[in-house]
Order: C-alpha cells, then structure tokens, then sequence
C-alpha cells in the first residue's frame, strides 16, 4: 500500500494575503500565457496532445537540448514521481542530502526500499560538498540509486557548482543524480540540462510553477538522455497535460521580454529585502543564490509556527520551515516580492519582535 | 520496468474534421464552466486546492454521495492508474471482459500479475452475463482482485443491468468491481454510485470528458467506500487537478439548464443517427443505450481503416475499432453529433459504399 506524506505550500487556503511563502515570480503569469489560455477557451472539449509535442519543442529550445530528452508533466511534482515509479524497486536505496523540497521523501518513499539523509550543516550556510555526497554512496553497500538534489536549493537558497554535479556524475555513474532546478531562473547561474547526453546518470527537473508562475496549471518538465526519457514517456498517464497548460506554457517559454523584465525586478527586489532582513537584529539571514531567504529566528524568542500566525493576523503569509527534515521551529522562508510588498514585511515582522 | 500500451483517441492530430471518435458532447463544453475559466484567470499563478475541497463536493451531490466518497482524478484516466497503483500486486490477476476501453488493461498491466479476458460475443450484443463473470472468477484459483467493467460499454454501447452488478458485488465480495460510468448521462439509466457504502467492492469511474465535453481540462473522479477512498486519496499525487480544471467542472455539474439541455438534444440526434444508419444496407448498427454506435462493416467490403481514411478525406474522423481486444478490421464507432453534422456523415458513407 502507498501513502503520500505531507508538504508545506497551503497559500490556497488563504485569500487576500500577501504571499511570501509559495516563492513564485511577483510579477505573476506572462500576459501572453494569459491571453493564450483566453484565445483558446473553444478548444477545452478536445483531448490535449498527449505526447506534448509543441510544449516539448519548447522545452527542449529552452533548455537548449532535442525535444526527444524532454518529458512533460502534470506539475513537476508528477515528474519526480514517474521517475520514481518506473526506476526504484523496494530493494533499491535513495540518497536525500537535506533539508530540501519535501516531495522528494515523499515520492521516493512509495516506490524505494531505504531513503538515507545526508544532513547539511548551518553552520557551513547548508552547503552540499560532492565529496560527502560521494563518501555517503560509497558508504551504501547496497548501492544509492538516486540522489536528489535541488540546486538552488529549497529552502536554503544555496546553489551547486556545475564541477561539484560534474564530480558526482563521473565518480558515481551507477547512480542517477536528479537535479531539481525549479529556482534557477531566479539566480543568475546556467542550468545543467545540456550536460545529460554526457551523462546518462543525470536527470534535470524544471518548473513552470515557480518563476513562471503557473502553479494553477501543472506544468513542468524532466531533461535527460534520450534513451532514458524514452523509458519515461513510455510508462506515463495518457494526456497527462491540460491543454490550457500547454498553451500557456509554450507562450511563456517564447516570452523573452516577460522573462528578461521578471529577472531585472526580482534582482533588485531581492537585494533590498536581503538588506532590510539583515537590517533587524536577531534575524540571520542566509545567503541565498534565488528569489527566497531562509532565516534564523531563534534570537527573537518566537518559534516559526508562532511567527507564521502573527504575521497572519497582518495578512502576510511565510513559510513556517519547522516540517522541514534537518530544520526546527527556529526557521522560516521568505521569497521576494514587490518593493512595495518586501516593505510592508519588513515593517511587520519589526511590530512583531 | 513499467510500459503503457496504446490508445486509439487521435483526433487531437486532425484539425478541421467533424469528429464522430471522441465521443463527447455534440453541444460542447458548458457556457458557464468558460465563464469560470476567464473569470478566474487572475488566479492561475496560485497553487490549485490539492484535496479539490470544492470540486469533491459538487461530485458528491451529484452521485448523491458524501464529499469522503470521492477521488478526483487528473481526468479519469488517472483514477484508474491510481487505483491499480494502490490495488494491484504483482501477485494478482484481473478479469476485464472485452471489447472494452484500452484504458484498463494499459494500467493494470503496469501492476497486476496477470490479465484474463472474458470475451463476449457479437451474437449476443456483446452483452454481460454476471454467471460467466461470476464463472470466470471462481474458475481462476489465484483469484481476482479487480473486475473491470464499463457500462454504458465503450465500444459496444450495451448497459450491465443494476442487478446484475450488485449480483457480482455480493457473490465475489473479495473482487472489486471497477466500474466505469464515463458515458451514463447520455443513457437514462441509473449510476450505481449511490450504492459505494453499501458495498465496500465496488468502485464508480465519472468522466467530466465525454458528457460535460471537458477533455481539454483532464478532470474525473472514482466514488467509492469512505475507507477505499482514504486510501486513494492518501496515495495520490499532489496538487493533481490542475485550477481550471477544477473551477470549471464544479460550474458545469451545477448547469442544470446545460445538463438537461444536452441530453434532450443528443436523445433525439441519437436516434435520427440510430435510424439513418440503420438504413443503410451493409451496415449492421448495435443497439446502443448512449451516444455512440459499434457498427459492422464487414459487408461493405472496406476494412475499418480504409473506411477511416476515406472518410478522413472528407474531414470525418471515425474510431476504426481494429485495435480493441475482441473486436476487428469488421468495426468502426460513431458517436451522435448535430442533427447537421449526423446528416453529413451519412451521406458520406453511401458515398463510399
């Protein structure tokens, strides 16, 4: 029997607050995702292109590979679940370096025999080091079939240099690295994904969710070798993608003006709430390589629950990371959002310590 | 490793065709489920509910159930795949009797141990007989887990009397009965839906697809038992109908006026269709309690997929049914259309033949 565990993202459940804790792209949707969505509303009675053809051309001109390494899903979310399901047996052990995104535990766990935690250190900010990657896989007897990682990483903003994956890949190539880049629009560093015909160990997830923010669409997509996103396309749902999805999708990836304008803001933006958190005493304020900071509260005197109410009451919604693997109630997440917006945060959580 | 078969649903790939394959309804997707859509626009940068708290609802007044009787599905596609997924061992067999909808031997087989058909006979309609359903399962010694069963039949159009599945759900209390109702609003027959917390094996397969003409938007739900739907609903994957998916199918099961509407319209089309074809010499129609007809060609000469094409020239998509379990190159499926368009595919038939 399978059971999903839990996550953390509940924005939906509140309306009207300011949304510091689903870390998506202020400057919301693309209008010409929008416009594409209104311009096809007589088209929602057809079944959608269950192979994603155009969204994978897309995709795959985006992340600069073929369209035969793209597969597409419902949300990233269903991505990392069909790898899972089609390449972990109950025998088979993962490797989590954490903390990190909840859903990989959780999809991991319904198909995979052992999940082993590398625990990362907040003294060293939470950084990953290939070498105690390496050391823990080759510590496994029974050999780590996967190791996930998230780079920028979630929640800790922390990036992974390409030569640290590189390493990984190379000295470890009986194991598949999966690499989460959800957030990499949001920093300023290059994808991995046009390294997967070099290396068939390793697997790139990317999102529409967040820097394009269509988290209401469900739309992501995996990056690998063709012969391992044949095997994938081979074991999906049928018309696993909305059609609204794909339309607003590839019009989002084709918008390079929204996409140039969106990183411009989100800059500047996350540079001034970095200055003003680290302004305010008692907050440590990681460095952060994307849009979101995660914070040390522990000097206030509040746990991250009680933060996350008091800031509820001003109708400002953060992320409470205490549900977090290897994180405690001394921890939050905030993502960049308006100037505007960063301020009225700011000034509120000086009401509250 | 785990591989999906083949579907026969490709009118995705024709543009411009009158399309007699898919199924669904001629008078297209409800006025007020697109309103819903454009109206919500603003809102597709937030995550959509994960437990469709509203769309869960809406399903349940209208299976006359409670809110814990229903799953909601990324299109009822995804039902089946989880419910086989949670289900289904490597040490079980399934019963699916044939010809029926690919959809449940593609899934099943990614979990089960084995399949066994019972295949019906074209003399009798293609009909369901619960003893040799009953026969069948008590014949095989590793016994059957899941009965895959769809009424009203895709593709034969018959309709398995209530007393004969509540004949089945209490011989076989060990076998759940899977049944799909993806076509029942264009018959006027009764859902057994309302009848999950009395039978804890039986399992009821919605469409919002074919009768609410939303294939576009991937949205279904399974009703069952409150523990069965626990388990499913526990297992599911996160955030998995997508938001306009959501919004516009609670609009649609509200239209009432649509919802009435339609099934007038397509009662009365469907019999034009009925006795149009009827009269046409060659052509042997199945009876059919919904909006579709499997029809015999076999004295016509031309293969199904001749047919298919020469009818394709004239911008009309049929189902050629060659490639159903049970069935051959002798069928092809045609489903009610307008009174207009109904016209137009017959005369272009005695064209052909």
């Amino acid at each position: 029997m399978i059971k999903m565990t839990c996550h953390g993202d509940d924005a939906y459940k509140y309306s009207d607050v300011i949304d510091f804790a689903s870390n998506s792209n202020p400057c919301g949707a693309s209008k010409k995702a929008v416009d594409a969505i209104r311009n096809n509303l007589d088209r929602i009675s057809m079944y959608p292109d269950s192979d994603c053809v155009e969204l994978c051309k897309e995709f795959a001109k985006y992340n600069n590979v073929c369209s035969e390494n793209i597969i597409a899903g419902n949300g990233a979310s269903e991505v990392i679940r069909l790898f899972c399901e089609v390449f972990l047996n109950k025998s088979d052990s993962v490797l989590i370096p954490s903390p990190v995104f909840s859903g990989f535990e959780a999809n991991a766990r319904l198909f995979c025999g052992e999940i082993k935690y590398l625990l990362l250190n907040s003294c060293d900010d939470f950084k990953i080091n290939a070498d105690e990657v390496l050391g823990e896989i080759n510590r496994v007897k029974n050999r780590i079939k996967v190791v996930f990682l998230c780079s920028p990483n979630n929640p800790s903003g922390q990036f992974i240099p390409k030569e640290s994956i590189l390493k990984i890949l190379k000295e470890a190539p009986e194991t598949y690295v999966f690499l989460d880049e959800s957030f990499i629009e949001f920093s300023e560093m290059d994808s991995m994904s046009s390294e997967v015909e070099k290396h068939g160990n390793l697997f790139v997830l990317r999102s529409m969710t967040k820097f394009f923010a269509l988290a209401g669409l469900r739309v992501g997509c995996g990056v690998g070798n063709k012969n391992l996103i044949e095997i994938l396309r081979g074991a999906k749902l049928e018309w696993n993608v909305n059609f609204p999805g794909q339309v607003a999708a590839v019009e989002s990836l084709k918008d390079k003006e929204y996409i140039e304008n969106s990183k411009f803001l989100i800059k500047k933006e996350k540079q001034n709430l970095f200055n003003g958190l680290s302004l305010i005493n008692k907050l440590r304020v990681y460095p952060s390589y994307t849009n979101f900071f995660l914070v040390d509260i522990e000097k206030t005197g509040l746990k991250s629950g009680e933060m996350k109410s008091m800031l509820l009451k001003k109708n400002i919604l953060i992320r409470d990371c205490s549900n977090f693997r290897g994180l405690s109630e001394n921890y939050i997440r905030i993502c960049t959002r308006t100037k505007k917006e960063n301020e009225k945060l700011l000034d509120a959580i000086k009401e509250i310590i």
